[in-house]
């Protein structure tokens, strides 16, 4: 009986479109994983319904039930209960309390973590930041996620809102941001950012994606290339006021846009060898994250196994 | 004879002017404080040499040699060895060992900070910060000072380099700072910022000083008052960064110019009423330093008693 049982956490990254989850083991192997849609428009019992649909799909694929489980989530989660205060992705997650009747309903251990937060965990363990205690994530996607690892743990903040690096201000009078505030980061180097930039230089009618611009950038088009660019001149002082706030060496940079690595990473460094401090720029190291969409999955299995 | 002995410790703030030290009780009570000049043009040897001296002035006025000696200095300190690696006020002191000779010379435990660093811990111990767990320290004097507290202790970074806050990014484009980079928030809310805001709008002739744009501000003079809500709305550019990247809710304000108080804090808190995340833009509080030019030299002595 006693080598038939295997010792796994479940992790799950529940997105806007999908819920991915995974049996991650002590060691960080992936046993099994599986995703599903969210369904966010049919309001959240479906949404938490969908959760544990896909939990038991992983249970009985596996044939013993995990030691605890993990969920990473957008959103403001508050402290150690685990309540969700406020979440872009699911309007009607207010105060909401996902955690209890997961832990009802499963008789396990569940925590519930800060999606961004949990991909920079995932990245910490065993992607672009592992065995690095100190380190800086940027997620470049529709919008900018954030996480920051101090110490070896990822730094919350008072409210559990730390790390919002999309928001740190490029041009004080730049563009609206959804937060309240203008020029923030994500206004320029997120897919919505690169599209607002070609926007402003030509325009363009209906649908039209980051990944087009990046097409035209491939085929030599100078004004996508120059857009590009100005991704990485801007990456480049936000991670600047990152070295001179916190002196951290490693930032780690993942997400859709990071596809655009060859264009964006030379102006990037070349901002910060201009402006940063010499004895501390010059030890600044920047990484691709290399969990891809499994990073927030197997943070969230990590936050579950604990200390 | 067990009732002569006072146990102690001695905090020294050494900065390019004066070295203030103090005899400062287990409790925080100043039982002695006293000063002299820097004389940095007379060389290192001179420096260490008014520091000792200053010291044994403290131990024979309290009459017993105190626990241990914290000193505050401006300038990389490196790691727990304490090596100066590079001060801005004291050109010679490059890889310095201020305090192995101390240690020596005294028979005493020497603990060297960065001056910034250690009148963040002060004011968290004693003053504007007493009892809490995160804040951030800005001194608005000549440049502008920082320091960070985390989870009750000060952050460091990885080369001891954390807290220069003086350097948040405020313009992109904007002056030209000392540290290489363009429009840091010291070019704008410092005494030297300042002073350039002013001769940015009229020809001023030989030497002119902060204080006397607080003069024409007090007499209603509108460009100076102008220039003073200018300092408040760049430090609450620069605090809306570190709320998004720290979520920390308690901002500590001291230096010369916090003299302004009056004509910066409202359009300050009118920044981060606008840009900051309305749930942790609401929890932040600005508070005036109290400690005043104690704060270093408290802070070195809290040093000196280690935990």
């Amino acid at each position: 009986m006693g080598d038939l049982l295997v010792k796994y956490f479940i992790g799950l990254d529940v997105g806007g479109t999908n819920i991915r989850g995974g049996a991650v083991s002590a060691e960080g192997k992936i046993l099994y994983k599986s995703k599903m849609a969210t369904n966010v428009s049919r309001g959240r019992q479906e949404v938490a319904d969908n959760i544990l649909a896909l939990t038991h799909s992983i249970v009985s694929y596996i044939k013993t039930p995990p030691s605890a489980i993990g969920i990473g989530v957008a959103g403001l989660i508050r402290g150690e209960e685990g309540i969700i205060a406020e979440s872009p992705n699911f309007p009607d997650w207010i105060e909401y309390d996902l955690k209890t009747p997961l832990e009802k309903a499963l008789k396990l251990k569940v925590v519930v973590e800060n999606d961004a937060n949990a991909a920079a965990i995932g990245e910490g363990w065993l992607g672009a930041g592992a065995g690095e205690k100190n380190f800086c994530l940027l997620t470049l996607g529709t919008g900018i996620g954030g996480g920051v690892f101090l110490g070896g743990k990822i730094w919350r903040g008072v409210d559990g809102m730390a790390g919002e690096l999309g928001h740190i201000n490029i041009h004080p009078e730049g563009r609206r941001c959804g937060c309240g505030n203008r020029g923030c980061l994500e206004q320029y180097a997120s897919a919505q950012g690169i599209i607002k930039s070609y926007q402003g230089r030509r325009p363009v009618k209906g649908e039209f994606s980051a990944k087009e611009i990046f097409n035209l950038a491939a085929k030599g088009n100078g004004e996508a290339i120059d857009i590009l660019r100005g991704v990485g001149s801007s990456l480049g002082i936000a991670i600047t006021d990152l070295v001179n706030i916190l002196n951290v060496r490693l930032f780690i940079i993942g997400g859709g846009v990071a596809g655009a690595w060859d264009y964006f990473i030379e102006p990037l460094k070349g901002e910060i060898a201009e402006r940063a401090y010499k004895v501390t720029g010059d030890n600044v190291r920047i990484n691709k994250a290399i969990l891809g969409d499994d990073a927030g999955m197997m943070g969230a299995a990590r936050l579950a196994m604990g200390n």
